[in-house]
């Protein structure tokens, strides 16, 4: 008997109080291991999460948690060898299982990066501007998002045992949360695989990880308020959990991408002669082949001009004829076997179901020569396409889990856009053109109906290819879709992280604002006794320290001179005449440029000092025309500082204002600067 | 008999087909109107929405929608009197019916703002910036949101006729999305009154807006995956909506806004003798007798440090004792009548489940003084304030949906932050505090359990008070809360209009995003052969339009000159040696803002023409240090045109990128201007 999987609960490796249900290897039908999850506490497990694990995490900044992602990337790499054998037995074949395992770890780094450069080094993200809600400037209102104090629950397919949880697992962690993963059973002996590397490591704080492998038992009884269900797999579980009465009832969120009927479209202006026309056939090639067609994103519906149905036919057959099926540790093989047996039943009932209103154009259900290994004993199946008839219903409805596509045909491309629709809501289409106005047309007409859409053609193919294509979801961009595919979301970079997270609305004073988010807020003290601010390091810098700078005139000849000096001579800036024409001037006005430039000499602090750099300039509006003889002087606050966890030094953000003699605001904008942590700094003299 | 209420159908008023049901008088108990939707074609009015509305909206871009909705606002504040006559007899008071009703206007007023400033004059939103996808430039994807194809359905509480259905409408119309509008019955002559007002108009197009007075029928059978429903009302009723088979089998989007058990925490650093106190004792009073208590964001649990207990209570009820109930039409009377008698029944059965853990320390739910009315005939209780025993279990999950507010006590900040989270999730809490650390303790603590935090104290009670303080959501900031709350968002400015439509990521080459986005893409197409842009009028100007600029040699007195013109003498600019031992630079640079002004000297066209003005810059960074004798030159590209309505000229995006010798990008930022619709400008003689 194999070995039984264990679950990872409260600090502890768990082992069931049974023998467990096998699972097979996909290739040669023999056992791999077990799982079970008989005794498992379900209460433990989840209690422990929420006392322990999400206020350990909670406890750090999203760059510390960043840099743990990242630190968490570099050590599964060095263990890709072992995911790679455990994988094959999956019938994944080497591309399969980089996708897989490769492109779980890259979700981390991903993940590490945008944290590091898209979020605060605090726990709190500021979303939207500051609303003004008062008429006096006393009353503010500021969006937040903040974490919530559950759960994340992670409910994975089969197909993915690597990518699945780490793609999961990294916006969670960010956001701040503990996860619970429960992989599914036919492939989580490498999940769990995985799992005891990132244990080991020590990377994670103690309960921020926790593994189920095997039945979820009442882990979805334990859930409240607070808790959230991520999942992945058929639309038929995902309305058994739409119907749990945690989700009924008690406010759990769930989030669910469920596999969906995707197309691929080739656009009306392609010809036989095209190089589209090869992208087209290729797309559909691979996307029914990869991972055997196990993919929720794999393309189910090839949606093609009539009059170039045949072609089509006939050149993804051809391709498909090329693909040698069997064991993936054959290095001729370039489709392995599906999941299991079973699954691979699944697939020969929906074909049949296809063939109501579709005939099979390419391969046998029933019979594949394989390369290395047993037909019948491994889950192997032959590459199916299929025509569909006019009218076809059945391959709008009905999903064939595996290495099966067909082809339907449209005669305008408004057309073609309903019958995307048709899916009723599909995680991912492509449109295959190189004409800009059906580009714009087919891709607005299906985006209401996807989550993704990919526009190929002979300018972005290779690119595309490297990142994956069609089927590949990738980290910054958002992976889900309406309707059938479940309407949830998740990765998009930091969107993925705030689904995590509660948004709240806070309304306060502008001190008791920026005391909340310790970002200041107009309106708010300013410290201006102290001293320039840019004497003081990171370290001693404070939100609301504050410089009101001299006061300047700004001449005649000084605009004359600029204007000069720069070559910007805009008749508003040099011709008196012209200017008063102008309806928004009405005469002679000093450059924007040239009043920010004034504005930095008056604010700035001219020797050697703890600010190392000014690195840009965020939202500058110039709200009032700056005249010859105006005196403008300028108030420079530390409006939020971020140390950089890598680097010597970090960032401030000030907030300028740039005010004229009568106090009227001429522009406002962030100066923003790379500030160093200590001043001297220590290792100055080396640099 | 009274007048039966219509349904507006397919373009015409429905009359039910038998006598309907009654609705009474809350002040008199007499029958104001009866309602009925027997032999409403439900299907019928889904289709219209779908097939008519929809797309006449969607035609529309976001600029125009909201010119309309200015319009609708401007319009139905001409029958400001006919609203507030019929609202005298749901019980509501004349300040009641301003928050309803001048509430309900100020919203659309809102969003039309909110809708031209914030949202392109077009009909997709680009959501963050373009992300690469590939390393030569040639992939790169970008979310965009586009309009669901579907219907909004709208399902509104009896205690908002107005402003439920008005705070529900702007942001799905604003989104290009037809409503079907469900008044709770109780008060829905009230509500169809403003939709006869709105219809007469003909503001907004044929379809677009459809009224169900009486059941929903078979509404929700007729909905799927483009569908959403926006619903308001009791917890009860959505977790049946959540069972509905369109939202567990068809993806039909369900946002539930259910009552929830908000609360107001007293700081414990306020004493009796602070001004805080006060605020607090005000607040709760306010939401207690406001709408008699009857709102989903009134404060049902009064949190208060043991020490003050008695003073709050004390306080609270003497001012209680000052509030004069009874027939709203009296201008002494400060709170009217529940919305029915039956609603009278189910808040003392409330107060009643309440006594099991808390004391009646105010009032009497059977017996009440009132002021020119029935207290039998007409829906009246006096309000009742209750003081919770130790341990009380029952305030936190018993809503009397009426003039009650229980007491509850604390010892540590941390326990009153733990006694909020008991309501598992709410719409609103106040926190009264005067202390900046209490402040962000406990804001940061109830932010995850709500949608919206309310700080007050003595700084910003005033601006607080009339924006209508605790109880009133603005159409500025999210209204909605997790868990108990019901889990969904609305308002919140755009955020409100985006969960109306899809977000979808696009994978695209520059040239094709650029053409399906019409927003101009780093990488795409320029075309520089047409003469300078700035040239060419708003009408004639095209996305992709660009200049490249002759080259100047930044020398280094040239770098002397501008430090010692504008006072900017920053080390890294004048002092060699300083400037070598910079970690960042390593020697003299050029200042940021010498960079830019210089460009603007040669991407300027001098003459007067159809640019009026440079308003502003967005997101300027620089990326390579720029030193003497090095040449730059810029290049400007037309990156977003945005006409605007209500002026006879726009707002135009350039893309700016500033290059040196050798080709590397030293500065890149947008810089943003007012162009001329057309040019010269027919009135130019007028300005």
């Amino acid at each position: 008997m194999s070995a039984l999987l264990e679950s990872y609960v409260a600090g502890h490796w768990f082992r069931a109080q049974d023998e467990g249900e096998p699972l097979l290897d996909a290739v040669t039908g023999e056992e791999v291991a077990r799982v079970s999850t008989r005794g498992l506490d379900f209460a433990a497990l989840v209690a422990h999460a929420r006392e322990v694990g999400g206020p350990a995490v909670r406890r750090l900044t999203f760059h510390e948690r960043a840099g743990m992602l990242k630190a968490l990337a570099k050590h599964l790499g060095g263990f890709k060898d072992e995911f790679y054998a455990l994988s094959l037995r999956t019938g994944a074949t080497q591309r399969d299982s980089m996708v897989d395992i490769d492109g779980g770890i890259g979700t981390l780094f991903s993940y590490s990066s945008k944290g590091t450069r898209e979020l605060p080094n605090d726990t709190v993200v500021l979303d939207g501007v500051t609303e003004p809600l008062g008429r006096g400037g006393a009353f503010v209102g500021q969006h937040v998002y903040t974490s919530r104090t559950g759960v994340a629950v992670q409910i994975n397919a089969f197909n993915f045992p690597v990518w699945g949880m780490l793609e999961k697992l990294a916006p969670a962690f960010l956001a701040g949360l503990p996860s619970i993963v429960k992989p599914a059973s036919q492939t989580a002996y490498l999940t769990e695989a995985v799992v005891r590397r990132i244990i080991e490591s020590e990377i994670l704080p103690a309960g921020s990880l926790q593994l189920v492998a095997g039945s979820a038992g009442t882990l979805l009884d334990e859930l409240d308020e607070q808790d959230s269900v991520a999942f992945t797999g058929s639309a038929h579980t995902a309305a058994i959990l739409r119907n749990h009465r945690s989700v009924l009832h008690r406010g759990v969120r769930l989030g669910v991408e469920a596999d969906s009927l995707n197309c691929s479209i080739l656009g009306i202006d392609v010809t036989a002669e095209d190089p589209e026309l090869d992208l087209f056939v290729k797309g559909v090639v691979t996307e029914m082949t990869v991972k055997a067609g196990q993919k929720c994103t794999a393309i189910r519906r090839a949606i093609v001009p009539d009059a170039l149905a045949d072609t089509v036919v006939t050149a993804i057959s051809d391709r498909l004829a090329k693909i040698a099926v069997g064991n993936p540790a054959n290095e001729s093989v370039r489709m392995g076997a599906l999941a299991s047996r079973s699954q691979r039943d699944e697939v020969r009932k929906a074909i049949e179901a296809l063939r109501n209103s579709a005939d099979i154009v390419y391969g046998n259900p029933d019979r594949v020569d394989v390369v290395d290994a047993d037909a019948e004993q491994g889950a192997f199946l032959s590459p199916v396409l299929l025509r569909a008839h006019p009218g076809a219903t059945e391959p709008h409805d009905v999903e064939p889990f595996g290495p099966v596509s067909t082809v339907l045909t449209y005669s305008t491309t408004d057309e073609a856009v309903a019958l995307a629709a048709r899916g009723r809501g599909s995680l991912v289409a492509s449109l295959v053109t190189h004409d800009p106005a059906i580009a714009r047309q087919v891709t607005l007409g299906l985006a209401p109906w996807h989550g993704r859409v990919l526009v190929l053609d002979r300018d972005d193919a290779a690119e595309a290819a490297q990142a994956g294509g069609h089927g590949s979801p990738l980290p910054n961009l958002v992976h889900g879709g309406p309707g059938r595919a479940g309407g949830g979301e998740e990765l998009g970079g930091i969107r993925g992280v705030l689904h995590h997270m509660q948004r709240t609305a806070i309304q306060a004073s502008p001190d008791m604002l920026t005391a909340i988010t310790g970002r200041w807020t107009t309106g708010a003290e300013r410290r201006v006794d102290e001293g320039h601010p840019f004497r003081k390091s990171l370290a001693e810098l404070r939100i609301g320290d504050s410089i009101v700078s001299d006061s300047r005139t700004v001449t005649l000849a000084d605009i004359d001179h600029f204007a000069e000096f720069t070559g910007d001579t805009f008749y508003a800036h040099t011709d008196p005449e012209a200017a008063a024409a102008n309806p928004l001037f009405g005469g002679i006005v000093a450059h924007g440029y040239l009043v920010v430039s004034l504005a930095a000499g008056l604010f700035v602090e001219p020797n050697p000092g703890p600010v190392l750099a000014n690195f840009g300039v965020d939202n500058l509006r110039f709200l009032t025309p700056v005249k010859a003889e105006d005196t403008i002087r300028v108030t420079l606050t530390v409006k939020q500082v971020t140390p950089r966890t890598s680097a010597d030094y970090g960032e401030v953000r000030w907030d300028a204002v740039v005010t004229n003699q009568d106090d009227a605001p001429v522009a406002t904008y962030d100066v923003l600067t790379l500030v160093a942590k200590t001043w001297p700094q220590e290792d100055a003299a080396t640099n």
